[in-house]
């Protein structure tokens, strides 16, 4: 199979002949966008490597959902509306039932978006996938890490720790609710895209959280110049994490990564905006609250680097 | 060296804080770009992977340089103006010597277009290199390869087949002014961005000659549903080629890639822009016309695929 095959057999399909926005797509050498007036385009270039991002054994279409879906979470926490994406893809082989399960992955996730795959480049070479998806914000709109202010109100999406709990199962998956579960967050991370646009305008800094709370909370906190405290029992954790993490779920929500649900901060006494679970499809919880004095603290006590050690000695 | 650090180092002084159309660049998690009224964003991604696309011995600078000069000729066949590009790069390590000439390569040829970085991801993994490359165009009037008709005239910028030639002394390069010049020609392509802006408007179909003279235009004469005849005398040589490969130059001119030049066609009859050449810096050399009837001729002999070796047998 040569690369136009490819093109034909597996990408053309993920392509969408006059999607709104797009004068030229997938099939021609450059992809040309037409961004509406007063709007802007927001973009974000992330890549998975087999075996640094990815196990080999990893099941293709779980790989497809998850490629698309790391980087559809940027745009969620900018705030954008999704609106196409390419990809750059090197192969080892090509192996078609690889590449149809792929495919399958990739496109249940694209279609919920309406989003169309406007050009790329598929090359040999060792297996490793680069995404730029782009989306649209009304001008001067996008979210940042930037701007949370003492007193900010500290909210996460979803539940936290899950995707951190599952690598323990990566390779030796078992067939209980709760493993599923957790396996099904780290496989098949839900980009927050709906809650993404409903905080635009009102949140004063978002992130998504790909590296764990602290990390990416540490992000904001760093571009604001501020710090935070956070309430350990406010962590939003999952059934299957207590149930299958007990202890260490608190440490899981807090440092470990690949969970994909967003972390934003809103001012306090503002309310949030009305049926915003409901209308974003995701639990949204406040965990805490930004401060003047810098440093991370939870429960009141200071989260040195290396915190992960530290927090369960001390605590 | 971390990301962050990798992120400081080497890839924020390839930002521009305040180039025009760039709300937010690199170090921000989204790039957020502005495009102008009645314009269309261009946009093209490659990747290069080490051993596929490039030797593992090749200068870090010439690679910094070539890889972006590949993006970038595809913006020009489309005719589009630079604006910006974003990095993915996949790095086995962090040898800060090789980095510090990737970049200076890199920057040698974004300077001269004025060229921006807005994004990017460095992660670990076998040495792979994927860019994307982002231009502006008045709204519908991006090149593409589909609207050249019969009777056009088919014309090629510079010279063919040097950097094909140069395959020969890319492990063992020669102190031999040819052979520095064909070298050059492979490790630092020009990219046409000044002639593919001038051919906009006038051109009936425009690409780059990335896989060689008979495949590219071949993809010109698919889309356009034409035929061509080239003329074997016409095809623009240099004196190294000619020195260093001989009789083999024409079938190197036809068939070798890696030239990036601009291949394109413009009606029968109407005058090339006025000074093209000086204006875009190179030379245009019309090396054929555009036919009815399907096939590529050369010298009125139809060229078959597998080419290469049916035009020695045959010529």
């Amino acid at each position: 199979m040569d690369e136009f095959e490819l093109i034909r057999k597996y990408w053309m399909p993920l392509g969408r002949e006059g999607a709104p926005g797009i004068q030229a797509g997938i099939g021609d050498d450059c992809a040309v966008l037409r961004v509406p007036p007063g709007e802007e385009l927001v973009q974000s270039i992330d890549t998975l490597v087999e075996g640094v991002h990815f196990l080999p054994s990893i099941a293709p279409a779980d790989l497809g959902w998850r490629a698309l879906a790391v980087n559809l979470s940027d745009l969620a926490a900018a705030g954008a509306r999704p609106l196409c994406f390419s990809l750059a893809i090197s192969l080892p082989n090509t192996n078609a039932k690889w590449l149809d399960g792929f495919v399958r992955g990739m496109a249940e996730l694209a279609q919920r978006f309406d989003l169309p795959l406007v050009g790329g480049d598929t090359t040999r070479g060792p297996l490793s996938i680069t995404i730029m998806v782009q989306g649209l914000v009304p001008a001067g709109t996008a979210m940042t890490r930037g701007r949370a202010r003492a007193g900010d109100g500290i909210y996460v999406s979803g539940t936290l720790g899950d995707a951190g709990a599952a690598l323990d199962w990566l390779e030796a998956p078992q067939d209980h609710p709760d493993i599923r579960f957790l396996l099904e967050r780290y496989h098949r991370p839900e980009p927050r895209v709906a809650l993404g646009q409903l905080l635009r305008g009102g949140a004063t800094a978002c992130i998504d959280i790909s590296d764990g709370l602290v990390a990416d909370l540490g992000h904001i906190l760093a571009a604001s110049g501020a710090g935070a405290d956070l309430i350990h029992s406010a962590l939003p954790l999952s059934d299957a994490l207590k149930q299958q993490a007990g202890d260490e779920s608190a440490t899981l929500a807090l440092s470990a990564g690949d969970d994909y649900e967003l972390c934003f901060t809103w001012p306090d006494g503002e309310p949030l905006p009305e049926t915003l679970e409901a209308r974003a499809g995701c639990t949204v919880t406040r965990i805490g609250t930004i401060r003047h004095e810098k440093g991370l603290r939870v429960d009141g006590r200071l989260w040195a680097s290396g915190g992960y050690d530290h927090f369960r000695e001390s605590s």
